[in-house]
């Protein structure tokens, strides 16, 4: 499969008929490990100064220097968080590794190791495997950390798992990690980008009656998501405490500061930023899909007025307000621009219940 | 489901028709972190000095002490790993956890925190899932280690996928962590314990015209391994270079370790270690077993004959010196205690192909 990314080629723009089944576990291992390390291009300073000792043992090993350091998990199961009819094998890859790169941004920390588990029927080919790691090398390349090992068993459900540590090589510089739980009456809420892409990428591709090259930077939102490591790490040495990521949806999200931080929150929804192709694109959805849309890999954070401001004129990265924190817990409201308040009912995705969010 | 080992009671004992499906994502969360934190019963000496800042964010964090570390991952698969109708929730929890403290026992260091991924139909028993937690408290209670965090997700088969960090922090007092390339000529090969237990216990196990109550401890190496995280972290202060886990069967592991190491093997097949209650339900199978069982968790490690006697005489745990390095890459040779060399072809365990050992 090839996928073109600007002028970029990715991916071996190969196919054959040779199955997982047919080379067997060991020489599987060989080839995705070669694939890795012909595709990752970029040694960033974590990797660098934590140097790996040990690479294809029953462990990587590092030297590891002294500060914060947090562990994230995420898994990818085959027709339940993506469709190979929809999405590449490459950019399948690629967005293993930005959930967890995403989480390690939230935490104010930079991507340093990570493991794969893949649970392979046998049935695969190769080469979308191959492309698979290629994404993966191409993401850690991009955004930070390195795949030093992994774990290959067999299933009857393709499903992709990786574990990645977040840690801070200029850790004694400065404190704790960002946490949901720091949120505190009075703080301004602040998010990343552009909110709900994503979920209009996705909603795009599945409708096969559209012509799908007319909206490739809204599909690019889903399929390539750009996790906030940059934001996430400047944050947290500038004196903001409380952060998260926007992989479930901004409510969603939200909910989880107001729960974690015993707090409620006022949202204006005409601040909620939205591209002007999501408003085209969706004339009667696009507010629902900034509040709900999942997977924007957005940061979202509350601190003092002055730290927000100091972010928004110093990092390129656009950051808006969108509220603020109050002690209403765990209410989250939301108002329209001249101040009349939006009802609405809500649940967040959860992968045994359907729920879903209405606006009255 | 309710286990006794010895006297002790595992399990919550209670069978209830609750299902994943009928309490949601974010419920089943909140109970099996509880189920965790209700059963942790002990705190080893690298989670205490390794503070843990904080739960239930985007990602666990901590403060690491600066040293070697590695990450490992072990997924197993439901019908492929284990079977519900032969081995107990609790159990599964327990080998679960065992399979990476193993990891980071081979590579000398101690386990510290890690993260669980469960794919889940939906149909799972609450019950059945809080037995496998009961399982992980118990094995990081019992030898180090704490699950700090994780991923549940939707999947048409049933999986658990552990990732977990090994650290040490008495690190400045020794060197690099164990490798597998170390092995040199000249070197004996040692391994810990009886080797072909877990192997037999599981064939016991699924023959159901065996009365399985005879055969108690045989059944508990395969249900109940024990990982050699002392044994690994003293040969490692203790000037050991070279060392693996005996996960995939003593062949295969030492074919490991001569590749790394580009070496070959001499191998005295009766000096293998193997229990008499293995060679009394075994008589024709047990040297089979003890050279191509997986699972065993045992470790095996190669140095000079002073570290190996040093280790022999210090350490509790039995540890028997099987063979010796040699230069005949990368050649295995078996011999008996008359010195004939036995004839062999073998291939390890590979989830994608069969393959089996024979000797002649």
């Amino acid at each position: 499969m090839t996928v073109y990314i600007g002028n970029i080629k990715f991916g071996s723009g190969k196919t054959t008929n040779m199955k997982v089944n047919q080379i067997g576990e060991f020489k599987l291992i060989e080839i995705l490990a070669k694939t890795l390390s012909d595709n990752y291009k970029h040694t960033n300073p974590e990797t660098v100064v934590n140097e790996v000792v040990s690479l294809g043992d029953d462990a990587a090993a590092w030297n590891i220097t002294a500060g914060p350091q947090v562990l994230t998990t995420d898994t990818l199961v085959d027709n339940v968080h993506f469709d190979l009819n929809l999405i590449s094998a490459v950019n399948i890859g690629w967005k293993s590794i930005v959930a967890s790169q995403s989480d390690i941004a939230a935490m104010g920390l930079k991507p340093l190791f990570a493991t794969v588990s893949l649970g392979l029927t046998g049935n695969e080919d190769v080469n979308l495997l191959k492309d698979i790691y290629i994404g993966m090398a191409d993401a850690t390349s991009r955004f930070g950390g390195k795949v030093v090992g992994g774990d290959t068993v067999r299933s009857n459900t393709f499903f992709i798992s990786i574990s990645m540590i977040g840690h801070d090589v200029f850790s004694e510089s400065h404190t704790a990690p960002l946490q949901r739980s720091m949120a505190k009456d009075g703080d301004l809420i602040a998010v990343t980008g552009y909110l709900g892409s994503s979920s209009g990428g996705l909603q795009i591709l599945q409708n096969k009656t559209i012509d799908q090259s007319k909206y490739r930077n809204i599909i690019e939102s889903h399929t390539r998501p750009q996790p906030q490591v940059d934001v996430g790490s400047w944050i947290a040495r500038n004196g903001i405490k409380c952060a998260t990521d926007i992989s479930d949806g901004l409510i969603a999200d939200l909910e989880h500061i107001c729960k974690a931080s015993n707090v409620g929150m006022k949202i204006i929804i005409d601040s909620i930023p939205v591209s002007s192709e999501l408003k085209n694109i969706f004339p009667n959805d696009w507010r629902l899909l900034s509040m709900t849309g999942g997977e924007d890999y957005q940061l979202v954070f509350t601190g003092d007025k002055e730290l927000i401001y100091k972010a928004i004129k110093t990092l390129t990265t656009p950051i808006t307000v969108i509220g603020e924190v109050n002690n209403d817990y765990p209410k989250i409201s939301v108002f329209n621009k001249n101040g009349g308040e939006i009802n609405y009912t809500y649940s967040g995705f959860d992968h045994f219940e359907n729920k879903k969010m209405e606006i009255s």
